[in-house]
């Protein structure tokens, strides 16, 4: 009985309820909580003055993360009735929020098991974050990005792999052509990359760029190119998502003609 | 009779006889006349040269604002007249462009109230701005591109949402990276999350940049995933105007049911 | 008869023989060549050494130019049939295109007629380069695009109404939050509005930028804002010509049923 | 009997077996691994290091390439079999891939034939790239790219048109403006151009950008315009995209005529 009242609370599909949403409500802030900690340490003069009260935190919320994924270990069986306990239990530790769910617990027990960076210790602890996602909220926008982003993998992935050709070709002439003028810059084709990716994205730092006039001119070519490599992805996404709420759409207007109640396409 | 006559001239919906509009243009044209003096009251050699006229400016402004707001009170429970007069005009104190209106003017009459910064005062005053938003003639565009804005909200506040964790997930790695290599630059995390801003938006002041190997594939990383940024709100709001623009076009389109050939609305 | 010979040659719209185009050709490389030739002039090195091969074009496409204006003026009731042979030579000469005609030449006479600063008058002949627009070869993209862009003017101008209210609201408040940390960069608001566009538009030349924690950032917002600035217009251009290619579709698909022949909305 | 299994092996469209697309697979990782050693080999310390396994797989790479060239060339009449064996090897010789082929090996075997510089024929070998696009993996994606770019050429062509106009126009008005202010950064046109298009690409490196007020207008207005710049070609991609979706749609959507019920192609 308890078990299930349990897994209420913690099944983001099943528990409704207004009650139901107070263990997610409590765990979502804990975990902004601890992002805004992980920020306000790295100020020394913070840190220093607050240290005791970081503490405090981090041993609280690794208490209570620690809580909440043995208790998801244990109603796993219940969220997934149709699998053997252990398959169910299985499931949940290799699925990617139980893996990122004890990623981010490990980070405080390690020590204890074997010497680690704590630095790496710390940013480990960043996982957490990816939780976030998890937020009924903004649930239904999300779901559509989502299929968006799915629906464009391949065309994505092209583009991807058309912008590095791209960077190395233009990274290898400007390192050919700018070596000589500016050995120190250029130095290697993976500096000229930084310098293609600064320009292609548009960044532009401002800490490489071309000196020579055949340089300059393939730099304009490439900040040129790099408007089509913004408009190439915009398209293709806004395609997806117009065809998607078009789909929605089509699905929700249940048509019918007013006068003699027949059914419009 | 005369409230009835001052209600044309003021009010945004039915007043709309050329002579009703002079008011409003009067107005809109002492607002951006504000506005420019603004702007040059900041060149020192303007504002001690013509510091005379931008007092009168600023004595005669604020009569008209005043003047304006009390009309406003007054004639409320003609603008809303299923509204007891006291309900109206607390409609109205309490609306946006009401509360707008009472902080446009106040700066001028809080120094005989409270001891104020006069920099905060005149900053203030900048708010009258916002009541540009009201001019007409624009009126049709700009109620199709706020509802469109309106539509998406969900969806942009989880791209917002989605910037956010990149930029403290980018800005802490970033921190961890380079903060041995240029400890001045990146101080603490607060300073990543300057860089990864400029990165992610593609600004690249070049005042902080990563000088490490993996800071540079970081920051290649980000600027790339940068035009992801700008493509997937740019595919949101298209899609949602086509969607708008749509709605609108299939209204005026005349249209019949192919069955019993009635005209459909 | 000559005349209409010569109106064959020069008319835009009826002159479709290939010998007819003849004209259009030469006048068209002649505008490039001299574009080109107000490049290199500008290189003391270049212009020093073939300063007799510049005059001598010059001369030559001043003559050419000056003989087409004539000519243009002449035909131009052959043009306009319908109005008096003064009116429709008025028409021409009022026209946009009359006009650009006339300012391209002029600056070359004006040294006769008056005194005058003889770098303006090289940056006036440029106006010719206006002249290419008129090019046939991609007439009807170009005629898209211009139809997307006068239907779309409104809220391109609402966009941009909006865009500089946020200019001058971001420029004013970061003057006020930098003038002390930096008094030489944010001298007055109108530098500030330099910062302001140059971090709106994502530019981000890094000659300035805010140092202070608040001004940075105010930065990192207006920086973030730029997206939307950015998909705002793309949206409302995307949706308008995507509307432009659907009822183009819809003109041209004449659409009947291949078996019993009758039409299909 | 061999050649034709051969033929299998190398032919891109009807080899479909497994076994066949060996072949592909090793010479496309074979591509990869000589693109990385190109950046590689660019870094002092690992090309003096590994210059011997450098060297190695550079002859490897060629025996390989040449074979792979001479094959191609020998199945030439089967891949075209209408062709004579003569015209049809003359075909893929002179065909882009064919041309691609023979100048992504030439580089190595011309030092024996002619003097050439060692720099650029290490360029040369980087066309081998452009291979890459014949992977089939995400050919269907790749098309409907190519398709689109191949549907907007003339709008895209009358955009960098315009595009082109506007840095001309911008770069020598700048170069009036500026050159007396700042004689070295903006010493000719050329050098102009290249702000202009930092600035209407945004990319905005820092090196040089005006300082003068009326400069700074001029800038301003440049940056603005090129989010327009952005916005265009992403709507006319966008669109084309969203066409071309419509059409796979329409064509796998069973559509039936409403006037005699039969399927519509």
């Amino acid at each position: 009985m308890i078990k299930q009242k349990v897994t209420l609370l913690f099944d983001d599909e099943k528990g409704n309820l207004k009650g139901d949403k107070l263990v997610e409500y409590f765990i979502s802030w804990l975990i902004i909580i601890n992002m805004v900690a992980i920020v306000l340490e790295s100020y020394p003069e913070i840190n220093t003055a607050y240290a005791y009260y970081f503490n405090i935190l981090e041993v609280f919320s690794i208490i209570i993360f620690t809580l909440e994924y043995f208790i998801r270990v244990w109603i796993a069986d219940i969220i997934h009735p149709n699998l053997k306990p252990a398959k169910a239990r299985l499931k949940y530790i290799t699925s990617f929020m139980g893996l990122v769910d004890l990623i981010s617990i490990l980070p405080f027990f390690l020590p204890y098991i074997v010497k680690i960076d704590l630095r790496i210790l710390r940013t480990l602890r960043l996982f957490r974050l990816l939780r976030l996602l998890k937020l009924k909220r903004y649930f239904k926008s999300l779901s559509i990005i989502k299929s968006v982003l799915v629906k464009t993998k391949n065309e994505i992935l092209v583009t991807i792999f058309l912008v590095f050709i791209l960077l190395v070709l233009a990274s290898t002439l400007m390192y050919n052509i700018e070596k000589t003028a500016q050995p120190e810059a250029f130095q290697n084709i993976g500096q000229a990359m930084w310098w293609a990716v600064a320009t292609l994205t548009t960044v532009g730092y401002g800490d490489i760029y071309p000196i020579t006039g055949i340089g300059k001119i393939l730099s304009a070519f490439i900040a040129l190119l790099g408007i089509g490599i913004v408009a190439l992805p915009t398209g293709i996404i806004s395609s997806a998502y117009i065809e998607e709420v078009r789909k929605l759409r089509v699905k929700t207007e249940q048509c019918n003609c007013p006068h003699c109640g027949k059914e419009i396409e």
